[in-house]
């Protein structure tokens, strides 16, 4: 595992005293960030990144360049996932495990720093589809599909990006029309959507969609008559996870299908900010895992007869590396503590969205020149998280829609138009 | 006052009504940060804010932008400094005011919302002057200074830089022989220091020299035979302070002028750590009100028919100045709540010195660009601040010597050299 | 002089033969560039660059830090830049020198490397006043004042700005209106000007009025009865150089005061282009010598008993600087080719504007952090040409301004409102 | 073609008469640049530009997409490079097309808006192989290979870079050995080369072993026993290219596999300059194909009822990509004029291998954001060339190498190590 923003804790080729004594450490205990944070945490709450880590290490790193190079989801990760209680993590609802904020937070970074697709993943089940049900859904919605959701024997996605608008979805094209008349008439889906992880393996989909009384959530089984959905193909970036295009061709859905709880933006907006917060923690995997590598890689590899990590130019990537690494980390943890208190705000969920993001995906970037061409290949991973978060930057809001929600904020002017 | 990074309290001209009832709120009550940060503060804590932000409100803002101008420190306001308890305010010996490093902290923000120099003058006296004798001085010494320190009566200063090695002070050429055999034996001061805070206006100097023995420090009046202080002219930088060239000329003093507790540079040094610990909080403070002031600017000055305020290229600058104050806030408290703990490491105070300096710096120039033409005369203060903030960043350490602290740190190589 | 990007011409201490060498070499001598620039010069250019910079190394670097201090521009150096055809440079009417846009340029790089204030004096007589003279005025006109203007003897400013909109001058508020009926009525002016160069101590204005027929601009002495000029005060930037807030009180001008010339906006706008290309030239100046400053004193400062060149954060500073002067050169160069060949588009002028601007004060900024603490006072340029620089950014348009200009040319849909 | 940084040709959704005017232009003209570059170029040279640009389109972008996805290099494009004149460009050996070296300059541009591993491949055989044996070579070795190279019949790599030293030459690990006596005794060759672009398709390869005479180069057939090549898997970068691992197993060669004329360093230095020179233009078309990408996808996409080009956020996007792609531009021409007057000096190839490659890759970075969600696939080019220029950055000397190289020109000091 390595949890440590400090000195990496197993490096073939150590060049003082120090370092190698650090070496000698068994590689498995967690090393003190540089600021010291973990202080910061319960021993529960370090427990969950432990945990998560030690999994990562065990059941991910050994495959995610396999699973990235082949385009590959892998799909039987998902009850796995389900007996680590990372699905629906911090819901509480039908035997969710109903943990912390922050504790959802320290997971996401972990399973972030083996690869954005996996925390992706556990955001759409968990943030995006269950927490749509959980919020907005009926007890008999919530009790037929939580628990096994929670298990990671049913998938879920989430339907709300459409493809001529990504970060405008009040443009919504996708309709529903009652088919009759009265509270049980069925409902007809019809529209287009786009991004929507999981969805080629999911079992059931919520899907936002225009109806005469504004935009209303409908769960759809994924096998129902005219839905499709299509992975995206060749993509550069969260290739071992699955982005779709949806098609609703006159989809004929029982009028329990209907969320109750949610009507207009603001149900799937409440999902998003889910989302959302779980990526402030999760981007931070991604540049931890970077900044690693390439600490571990200057300390190993020679140049001019010394270690690339002391070279002043390498010196000042990498502090500045982790120094991003854990300012971010702490705007993350404070978040965290604000959404678990219930006082976090959606302006405050954008800092962190946009700020981290931003911050990890320079990390990454600036991890992949210290390991010099040996960065391209998929046996390093600064370059695929690099990748990766081009995805996370863009979904759930990109910098300009975050950085314009800050500065409506701040100046009480909108300027998005 | 104005402690919000959220609205500015008080808009002449406001443009909707959400802005307009903001400033209809009385300007003196705080208002919450983007991030809720005032919660993290306890009550005492707040009241340290409120009560040094009313004093820079009253006492600084209305004459800084004249002592910058004429290059004048006002010295009388050390005296009210002392009554204000901020005067070596997180010491606890001989009547010092014993607050944490939070709340010390807290107030050279506010100071240095104010002026740097002003925040420069209290961290000479305070961290640099003071905290050596506390530190390293006889139970005489602390009895004969501290008090009058304490309350301003007496002035300290803190000589370590050299006019040839600025982030070397290990060629130190300043020196000190004993005259004569014994414990008691006078001791003969020659050399030249430069950059020394406050030293003109000062009555006692801890004088850092090189002898047999290593480093050690002395106390030194200032009007001790062949002790000149010069003040430097013609800066662009705290022109509302007071930096000064030394010469000692064959300065004699009596053995008990040695500071006992302190052999090597670990002496100064730890004076040192007391300053950037307070750097890294003061800086925020210039760089909020060059970014309250530009928001409030922006608010008012219309452009095309609408407020600058309203244009999504300020609307960024804005929230990325907004984003990196808070950011820095998080890392500053984090910094005190370790100090307060005891477990503050030196590299740790080399990431709050390093980053939220050269993050203030960014902040303030970006704050100047908002204001236009008009951001170029003392009329506004992001300009001022800004070029503050070139001594402050060079100060106690320069970008590149912190960035190696915290390479080796990371390393375990030194890169030094 | 010192007109080299290459390596300093004369330096105090020296650290290896080929730079000991270098240093021997005669300092007059001119060095050539890293990318061998003055290949692409005629004689006749390099030779403008020569004087100019000969000039200024006799006349104002010996001067300017007092001037700066003292926020006086020495008004007795307008006949001696008279004398060497600089007033006007560009044009060639009555007398006027009648030299190349690319002369004009690098002149105005050697008078900028001196102080932003100097070559602003001789943007404001030459390209302002003057042009605007040239361009739009009658044949009298031109008789009565260029002669005098280009020896220096008058001293010209040119009114557009007003305080309330510094981007937008289609908000202009002077007016003038017609007294009486005819073409012989007399004039009255009535409004505000700000930020007018030299205006204090010209001897005649160029001003810019709302009037019925659309703008129009008035030739106005400034012995005029209701005319005021009145120095801008507590200036942070240019204060070797004068800008005035203007007040016109029932100015009452004879029907010849007109500009017959220029109807409308465009009238002024000609005069401002003339004045940004040399922008576009004069920053670089400033900027190489804040560079050329870094060099010597890096190759001078001992650290760590190494010249502070020696190490690889400050070689990185310093090529960095390096590079982006030469590519500004390269950029102006290309603008001034143009513009000789009567092809220079408008938003090709905001393209060397914005550019050069923004990359010249980076240099700035950059080179004082190699200057340490000394780079602070204005014993060095460095700060004081990156200050400097905060009002040539401002004036004549933004980055803002000058960035949506582009963005117009590129996209077709113009984005300021 | 798309040769244009000015507007696009081709747009599906206008949204102004000036661009629905500039949309109807027949799509293959092309379109003068921002600055008007064009017009520094000659009949001959634009006729360069357009010839590649039109096998490009033709060519390469209809498959580029599924070369990257699959990992193939299409071989059967190199006679077709043959026919064009594209290898061995700018030698004029042996039926070598013997154009200059703007010219060459200009085709990289074009061949690496299609891909950057068609423009390497173009390098790896003419800058570096038949470069080598050209500078280096017999009259009977350059008969031998030359017309066949030139004709892309014949296939040529060049093995410098070891796995252990990519930024370290001197620290070769690969040897040649005489086998006997006397100037005929064969050589016996041993080690390991990486990152060897086309090796494994190529028939001859020029190696660089270390000899008791210092490093010499060998022409090695590639079917010669004890020659293996083996193509590097998992690239993120450079898909569309072949790089490979070389094994030299007691490789024999006769004595006049030896190139007489390179001896030490400076011989496979020489050609690396040569490749160093092309990419300081090739990287800009990598730029330009992104921006003129983005450009067209901001100009359709509709967000909010606008299209994405109408916003401020974007144009400032757009304003910078294009003003850094001319800036590059006029750099890359600069060098190539020197270079055709035979004064091009290695530390100016530094800085345009080291500036404009990471120009170029900041502007491919910043396209993608304009693309959204979209800009993550192969449907878009933006990442492609993003994740391309990665192994750019890196080969032919990293950023570091250069700026310690331009650093040394500057300093006199070498900083290396």
């Amino acid at each position: 595992m390595s949890s440590t923003l400090d000195r990496p804790t197993a490096s073939a080729a150590t060049t003082t005293p120090e370092v190698a004594a650090q070496a000698a450490k068994p590689p498995a205990e967690p090393r003190p960030h540089l600021l010291g944070l973990e202080g910061l945490l319960s021993d529960a709450e370090r427990e969950v990144s432990r945990t998560v880590a030690a999994f990562v290490d065990a059941e991910v790193r050994p495959h995610v360049a396999e699973w990235f190079e082949n385009a590959h989801f892998p799909r039987e990760i998902m009850p796995r996932l389900g007996e680590l209680g990372l699905l629906g993590m911090h819901l509480s609802e039908q035997g969710c495990p109903g943990r912390s904020a922050v504790e959802y937070g320290l997971a996401a970074l972990e399973l972030e720093a083996g690869d954005s697709g996996l925390r992706t993943a556990v955001s759409v089940q968990g943030s995006l589809a269950m927490s749509a049900i959980a919020k907005h859904g009926s007890a008999e919605q919530k009790a037929q599909w939580l628990p096994g959701m929670a298990a990671g024997r049913i998938i879920g996605c989430f339907g709300l990006t459409e493809p001529t608008a990504g970060s405008d979805p009040g443009s919504m094209k996708t309709h529903a029309r009652r088919d009759g008349a009265g509270e049980r008439a069925d409902w007809v889906l019809t529209g287009a959507k786009r991004w929507i992880g999981l969805a080629s393996i999911a079992d059931v989909a919520v899907i936002w969609a225009a109806t005469d009384e504004g935009v209303r959530g409908f769960l759809v089984p994924t096998d129902t008559p005219g839905f499709t959905a299509t992975p995206i193909p060749a993509k550069l970036s969260m290739r071992a996870s699955v982005q779709c295009d949806l098609a609703f061709d006159e989809v004929r859905l029982p009028a329990d299908a209907l969320l109750p709880g949610a009507r207009g933006l603001s149900g799937p907006f409440s999902c998003l900010n889910e989302a959302r917060y779980g990526i402030s923690w999760g981007v931070l995997g991604a540049a931890r895992d970077s900044y690693l590598e390439a600490l571990r890689y200057s300390l190993e590899r020679q140049q001019f007869g010394r270690p690339l990590a002391g070279y002043q130019l390498t010196q000042k990537k990498l502090a500045d590396m982790a120094v991003g690494i854990e300012k971010g980390w702490l705007l993350a943890l404070h978040l965290g503590r604000l959404k678990d208190a219930g006082s976090l705000a959606p302006h405050q969920i954008s800092v962190g969205k946009l700020d981290n993001t931003r911050t990890a995906i320079e990390i990454c970037r600036e991890a992949r020149t210290v390991l010099g061409g040996n960065g391209i290949t998929l046996d390093h991973a600064a370059l695929r998280h690099a990748n990766n978060l081009e995805s996370v930057r863009t979904y759930e809001g990109t910098d300009e829609v975050h950085t314009l929600v800050i500065g409506q904020r701040i100046t009480g002017i909108p300027a998005f138009r």
